[in-house]
């Protein structure tokens, strides 16, 4: 019982104005959410607990919503074995943490040299993303849908300069992923820990070097007191999505209706949190750069080229693993080169002459 | 009682699999919507024809939602006197076209050298942008929630390449919104028309150039039949949104749930449309070039350079109007400064190297 300690009521406390008139009825079908960020975490645990509050609210009572942050029900890594199980209707997680049980699932969160946001988006809803995501989560007995973004991550916090591809040799760093695999080539040593866990390796020096998203959520992660040097958009998370990952058996039992409060909940906060993080992240940088004395530097052309020759190899490993990786990775890489080939003549266009033109560098 | 003819039924025909369960209650309260796109349009159309049908589909009955593409109902620039007087109780449309109502108008679409759609998104949702909109909807009787995205716009279609500046003098052009005027300033003949009525005019000569809004849309338009240059990224409409902009009484008049589904309805399709033009655009940009002797151009940098100086001016205009006037350019340019260094930083150091990396040019 201690596990269920969290009742409804305190569950959705701490949400505020996003959900203006909370729908707890008692006689809905039970939705229970185990989320991997924890609770009330600026960014990604905000907006884990405003799509549970807007579900409730726009089933006005049809669905029993109760949110367990991570640790709170279960660790952030049991998500899935929890959802999967039936144990608990649905996680909010990044759906490359299950890379282990099958490599493919890296393509539904983020990979190296992988799409921006945007182009996810475009992929996922409208180019056939959906239907690959929804085979490989329906073989774990799942669906998901995607629920939050960070648009491209910051390339990650150290604690010196990184001058040349060989400053990753024997580098300890936190990065899930294949951009942890992409620096294991590099020669790093790389670990995945959920966010709750990393300040305390760092400090203690288990770990050198870590990323996590951006200046927002980075801001109150304090990584700075033990790693100066942060850079800019990295090669590892581009953009893409978080997943909203249903038990499949529950989800097919819905109706119509139910399941789409639930997407268009899921739709709208997927945008939402990636607004969130353009909006703040200019005055987070601010506060690190000015209040906590942090070094802002991006990586030389020959780190990004070493960074190409790597993720060649890892992309090779996910294509061995098996078929759906193969036919997943075929379906990506044709996507992000159209795409990537016409935001560069449209919204890449604009931008470079914009910049260029107002001096915004 | 003939511009009553398109009953729900027919109104909403076409949507296909967006609405999995019409929700076509007779006793909901009456959400009749007036659009200023012609019916399937392909792209902006269908993008409003889904939003309607969600509406319906996630009321579950409470509204009876009425859809009317351009001239079924009103014409299309009559819209928003339609729904200001109460007649109807929202439009779907381009801010900008009341820019003669209020030139501030302009900044709840889109301005030169203004934001692309996520940093507009942000601003919008997270940045105050919302707040200032409602300011200036409210004054007419009107509040609008964004519904829809181009992404950045194509620079146009023209008969001649443009070399200079100086090519753009005595040009009969099609553009509206403060892009139009950026134009005007460097001598260009410039017009408002709604997209039912472009190609008429241009292939009888009436104007000589025009621009809509990007592969995907512009190809079903056929301006290649008379205007075989076509501009990538322009100036005039790097981003931002459409409008769902409600009758403001009637609006205040719904139940917080009421107005939830509203809301989470358009930030779906907001996303959505957006999303929609991206995984598109390469495959119509391609059919525009191999099966249509399309030429693909960019303005050079002195064109940008006389953009730029141009812009200046107009800006200066539209802050001379009024305090709001003046109050909306400060708070836009200045979100719009701090985002675009972020996005910089961040997406843009990243797709830069990755277009370089993998070669997508």
């Amino acid at each position: 019982m201690e596990r269920r300690k969290f009742l409804k009521g305190a569950a959705l406390a701490g949400v505020g104005s996003a959900l203006a008139t909370p729908a707890l009825a008692q006689g809905g079908k039970q939705l229970t959410i185990v989320s991997t960020w924890p609770r009330d975490f600026p960014g990604l645990g905000i907006s884990a607990q405003r799509l549970a509050a807007r579900i409730a609210q726009l089933s006005d009572g049809a669905f029993n919503v109760e949110y367990f942050a991570a640790g709170e029900r279960v660790g952030a890594f049991d998500s899935f074995d929890e959802v999967a199980s039936g144990n608990s209707q649905a996680y909010i997680a990044a759906d490359y943490y299950w890379g282990g049980k099958h490599p493919a699932f890296n393509y539904f969160t983020s990979v190296p040299f992988g799409m921006s946001t945007p182009e996810w988006n475009a992929w996922i809803k409208f180019g056939g993303g959906q239907a690959l995501w929804d085979e490989l989560s329906g073989s774990f007995g799942l669906k998901a849908y995607a629920c939050g973004s960070t648009g491209t991550q910051a390339g990650g916090w150290f604690n010196k300069e990184i001058n040349s591809p060989d400053d990753f040799k024997g580098l300890k760093m936190r990065i899930p992923g294949l951009g942890g695999q992409v620096l294991s080539k590099l020669g790093a040593s790389t670990v995945s820990l959920p966010g709750g866990q990393i300040y305390e390796n760092l400090v203690s020096g288990a770990i050198e070097a870590t990323e996590w998203v951006g200046p927002y959520n980075d801001y109150f992660m304090k990584f700075y007191e033990a790693a100066k040097y942060y850079y800019t958009g990295g090669v590892h998370e581009p953009g893409g999505g978080l997943a909203f990952g249903m038990n499949k058996s529950w989800f097919e039992g819905l109706t119509d209706w139910e399941k789409a409060v639930i997407e268009a909940a899921c739709m709208e906060e997927h945008a939402a949190s990636h607004e969130e993080n353009i909006a703040k992240n200019g005055e987070y940088l601010g506060k690190l750069v000015n209040d906590h004395g942090v070094l802002v530097r991006a990586f030389n052309d020959d780190v990004w080229d070493a960074f190409g020759t790597a993720a060649v190899e890892v992309f090779a490993d996910v294509r061995a693993h098996s078929d759906l990786a193969t036919r997943i990775d075929d379906h990506f890489q044709a996507a992000l080169r159209q795409e990537g080939r016409m935001m560069a003549a449209f919204e890449g266009t604009f931008i470079n002459q914009r910049n260029r033109v107002l001096g915004l560098i």
